[in-house]
This record gives structure tokens, C-alpha cells and sequence, in this order.
């Protein structure tokens, strides 16, 4: 596993609760304790202060007392009793932070109602984003994670493809894929495995189902897996026996549409801008309509993360993102195309991370 | 697919606003909308009025549209644009409900300031659990369903148990359990595979490792899987090489506190007392301070929902409840035991449904 400095990104940390006027954040969504701890189990909070000498307070239950020993460091441990917002009130009880900013995009209204009758003389502020915002320029220690993940999920795809055949059930594609992720050191999926086949490839979403592959038809696949806590995504779609000549018009449609968006990958782009890249390729293949989601996302400790690719988003790329770039088409009772590949926004420009070929297969 | 009847569930729901003195509820958690509507899609609230004769408004994104048309039957559906709280709030809109309930359990806060900023005219009521209430009774389709899930659990642990050799790697035993459970339908696991050997199955959390399983030692499994949307739980231990007798008492004494707990349950009986009656017996033999959890919790939709069998819960059993029996002691530093039978409240007593021997296993 690569070293993750933890204390530093606390630090990072402190310069946003300054700039919202908080005097502490408690930190709840698990990716984000994660992000600041190293803490890996599935029961913990924190405190910190904006301080920068206060030690956070972190807090677990009791099954995890031995493991956040173990990995967190610099910060109180403390195992909440009798439950673990129990323990983080009198955490903050003792601190007292007149602002205390709370992660309104995770926690629940029930746990928000607990804090404010329980605490006294705390207001709970409402933020949005602010650990994630730390997360969107990923580390070289995780750029380097991020790679072996992405490197692990494109060495299944031979193996994937070889399994296909007309008949196999589309779950039975999956559970090889996943099989051999297992095998390979993958902790586990980063999603449900889509496989979809046939008519289902028109299905964006198409968990791989009992569905028998079809003698001739697309099949997408769109996998990842999970590396030391980091995630990978990607997507291929292949053609079981022979292409009519509008099937490949529209695979090549959907590969021009994706090398156009990662042409447009480069510090300064604002994200819409990626997206429009590849929406203006099928546009011209009048396929456009048929394209019914965003361009991509980032990817890192979770596997859908900040920045979305899409209109509207006006931000811009910086050195050290990383992101999907998968457009497709569906057509509705026909099937569909989607190619997808984990993208670093580099110094220079982008480093394609997935190292598979994307020409049209037929199998 | 055993047919399930979703108006009466709705039917029954307006009794319990009845009640809860609500106009309305807003259904957001999916394993409810699942109950109420038979959606298997990953966006959609359900807007449900404290009317006989009021239709219900379902509100999807639009990579559901095809699949909600399909699936939710006597519901006005509509796509939610921007997003799916957008036009879930028209709906609202529409309709005015007074008092509106809303799952605070599952709604974030961010979610909740939105509603509380658009809807005028509405008060947003925080209620808890009022259709966990009625998921925790199964009706006859449901409990032939997971009697469904667990015969295909079951039926994995011989294939997971050859493949148990000292020097195979934990994750390699789980990739075997979960390649099987595909194969034979599974929609996927109900949780993190669990295969925790040596010293690393004296952690009740012991997801499977790259550890490499030992000359000697116990070894848990705990795995389920997912069948037409319904969990199943198992967890049996075995031995790997000659157990000394201190590790064959262990296990006894488990087993004979997983036995007695399972003859408590009845109706009438309160969960406190099927949990006190599997540490009764593990106090009797001074094991008591090693059981760290509680005896077992409902299984349904989700692996984990009411009741819970612990100390405190007052509450108890009736007919069509199913349930886990889990006692286990967890030895740190030495090993774990935990054995675990899905079980369901009969009229006459109780129906083990996990038909997988018990005894000591040694390989």
C-alpha cells in the first residue's frame, strides 16, 4: 500500500472550515473520515477543530477499538458507548466549537435532531462538500493506487471476453469477472457488474442479469474493482457474431465521440467542455439524442465523486484529477454502446490510464 | 417470482398515518419503495396520501422510466426533471398535503432543507420506521422467497468447504462462494463475504483477507446471498487441522447457546429473552464476556431490519417474522466461533429454515 499523509490533509482541511467560519467540522460520510484518518472499518466519526494544534477526536465502536489503533495516528481514540454518536457528543460537549459544521449531503435528519438537542451553546452549520473538495486533486501517493486498481481491472478483460458465448447467462459472465478480481487481490467490486447484452445493452444501468447472451448483438461490459480502498471503472462493448453496417457506424460513432472528449482533457477545460467534445461527435451522427447521460466522473475512494462531467459544470480540470470518460448511446429496443476509460488530467495534458485497446471486437 | 401484493401493503400503510396523524408520507428509503411498489431501480420516491381512494405519485429519473412503466402498477409515474427530489416536490406541490411524514432515518439533511424551502403550506414530520414496521412481519410470497435465498446459500457451504486448504488465501475461499452463488442465480451477496481464519476469526467483521488460511485453526464463513430482492444469512465454523479440547469446548458451548436461543423463539416471546437465553448458557460455561453482539436481527429486504434480538428489546416474536440465531465468542488473539440459522416465528413455535448440520467439523 502507498503512504498516505494523513496529518497533511487535515491541515489542508483547516484552511476551508477558516474560509466558512467554522470552529469545527464533524466529519461522518466513511470515505471522508477515510480520506483524513486511514480509518477503514464501517463505524466511525471525527471531530477537528480549526485549530492547528488541537488533535481531532475520532470515534469508533466496539468492534473496531483494536483496528483504529492500529491505523489511526496523532489523533484521541475513543469507542462511543453506548452507541458512537454517544461518544462523539461528549467529544464535542468537551470542545465546545460555537460553529460546528455538520456534512449535510450524508448525514441523516435523525442523527442531525439527536445533535441539536444534545448539544448546547454548538450551531450545527450546514456544509456541502468540503472533504470532497480536498479529494478531487488526487495525490501522487494515490494517482499511484489508483493505477495498480485500473491495472488490475483491465487484466480481467480478456478473460471476460473469452467467457462470452451465446447461451452463457449474462450473470455467469459476472461472476467470472469477479471471480478472477477476487483472485487477483481486488478487495471487491467497486459497483455491480453490468453486463448487458442484446437488446438489454440499450439499458445504461444494465446489472449483468440471467438473461442468456445472444447469438448476435452488443455486449457492454462496465466493471471495476476496489484496490486498497481505491476504485477503478471501465467499459467495453463487443459485438457477438457479425455487425450489420449501422452497428459499426455506431460503435465508431461512440469511440470518436470518447477520443474527442479525452482530446479536450487538459488543465483549465472546464468539465461541460469535455462533456460537449464528445456530444458534438454524435450530433453529427445525429446520434445525440440517444447519448442520455454525462460524459464522466471522478473516481477515487468512492467510485462516483466530484467533478460531473455534464452541462452546466463550469468548473474547471487541474493536474492530479481523475475521471471516467465513457459516452454511449442507447437506442430502445436496439442496444447500446458505451466505451469508457479512467483519464489523469496531467501537467501537459491527459494520460489515458486504461491500457486496453478499444477498436471494434466481434467475437 | 412469488407475486406480492402491493396495494394491500399501501392499503395497510394508511393506518399507520392514520395514526401518526399525517396527510401524507414520503417514502425516499428504497428497500420501502421496493415494498410498497415492487421497484427494483436505485432512484425513486413515493408520495403516498392518507386517502382510501388517492392514487400515489412514483417518481423516477429518467434511466427508470422503461423499467418503472414495467414494474409499478396502479401509481401515477412520473420523471423527475431536473432530478428526482424536483419533481417529487411538484408532486407534493400538487397535492398539499398538511402534516407530511418523512423517513428521517434515511432523508439527509441537505434533502430535508431543500423540501422545507420549496413546500409552503407543508410541515415535514420526522417519523421513524413506519414501514420497517410492517416489512417486519412476511407474508406467505416473502417467506417462500427467502426460504428461496436461503436454500441457495445453504447449498454453496459443501463446494466453500473443499476448497478450504491451509496456505489458500481468505479472499480465494470468498471468490469461490460468490462465483457459485452467481452461477446458481444469485442476484449478488447480501453483504461483504465474511472468511476469517487463525487468530483473524476473533473478529465478528472478518471480511476475507489475503490471508492466507492456517495449518490450524477455526475458520467462519458468513455469507448470503440475494434472490428476486431477498436476503439470506449463514455463518458456520469449521476447524482446519486437529482442534485441542479447549477449541472443541468453545464450540459447544456455542452450539449448545445457538440451540437454546432457537428454542426460545415463539410468539409471545420478547427478542431481550431469545438473546438472554443464548448467554445464559455461554455464562454457564464463563464465555459470556466473549459474546460482543447481539443474538441475531430480521432479515428481509435488507440483511439487517427489525427486530432486534438484544438485550433492551422489550418488544416481541410473532408469526412470519424471520430471523437470525448468531451467538459467537471471539477470543482475541486465540480465534472465533460463530454459527448463525436463519429462523422463522411459526404459530406452533418456530421453523429452522438454514438446513445445514451444525456439528464440529473438522478438515
Amino acid at each position: 500500500m502507498n503512504v498516505m499523509d494523513y496529518s497533511e490533509r487535515r491541515r489542508r482541511l483547516l484552511a476551508e472550515l477558516e474560509r466558512l467560519k467554522l470552529d469545527a467540522i464533524l466529519v461522518t460520510h466513511l470515505p471522508n473520515v477515510r480520506y483524513l484518518t486511514g480509518f477503514t472499518g464501517s463505524a466511525a466519526a471525527l471531530l477537528i477543530e480549526n485549530k492547528a494544534q488541537a488533535k481531532p477526536a475520532f470515534v469508533t465502536d466496539g468492534r473496531y477499538s483494536a483496528q483504529a489503533r492500529e491505523q489511526v495516528r496523532g489523533i484521541s481514540i475513543a469507542v462511543g458507548k453506548p452507541g458512537l454518536m454517544a461518544g462523539m457528543i461528549r467529544e464535542i460537549t468537551a470542545r465546545h466549537p460555537r460553529r460546528l459544521g455538520i456534512e449535510a449531503d450524508h448525514m441523516t435528519v435523525k442523527t442531525h435532531s439527536l445533535l441539536a438537542s444534545e448539544l448546547r451553546g454548538s450551531r450545527l452549520v450546514a456544509t456541502s462538500g468540503v472533504v470532497e473538495k480536498l479529494r478531487i486533486v488526487k495525490e501522487p501517493a494515490e494517482v499511484k493506487t489508483i493505477r495498480q486498481a485500473v491495472l488490475l481491472g483491465a487484466r480481467l478483460l480478456p478473460g471476460a471476453l473469452r467467457s462470452l458465448r451465446p447461451g452463457r447467462p449474462e450473470a455467469e459472465v459476472a461472476a467470472h469477472i469477479e471471480y478472477e478480481a477476487r483472485r487477483r487481490g481486488a478487495e471487491r467490486m467497486s459497483f455491480e457488474t453490468i453486463v448487458a447484452s442484446g437488446p438489454r445493452s440499450a439499458m445504461p444501468h444494465g446489472i449483468a442479469s440471467p438473461a442468456p447472451l445472444p447469438k448476435a448483438g452488443f455486449v457492454v461490459l462496465d466493471y471495476g474493482v476496489i484496490l486498497h480502498g481505491y476504485c477503478s471503472d471501465m467499459t467495453r462493448t463487443v459485438h457477438l457474431g457479425r455487425p450489420g453496417p449501422q452497428s459499426k457506424a455506431w460503435y465508431d460513432a461512440v469511440l470518436q465521440a470518447q477520443l474527442a472528449a479525452i482530446s479536450a482533457v487538459r488543465p483549465g477545460t472546464a468539465f461541460s467542455d469535455v462533456d460537449r467534445a464528445a456530444r458534438m461527435i454524435l450530433k453529427g451522427s445525429k446520434l445525440e439524442k440517444f447519448f442520455t447521460h454525462s460524459t464522466g466522473h471522478g473516481v477515487g475512494l468512492e467510485i462516483h465523486e466530484p467533478p460531473r462531467l455534464a452541462a452546466g459544470q463550469e468548473e474547471t480540470l487541474e493536474p492530479g484529477m481523475v475521471i471516467t470518460i465513457e459516452p454511449g448511446i442507447y437506442v430502445p429496443g436496439r442496444g447500446g454502446i458505451r466505451i469508457e476509460d479512467m483519464v489523469l488530467v496531467t501537467d501537459a495534458g491527459h494520460e489515458v490510464l486504461t491500457p486496453v485497446k478499444k477498436e471494434f471486437v466481434q467475437i
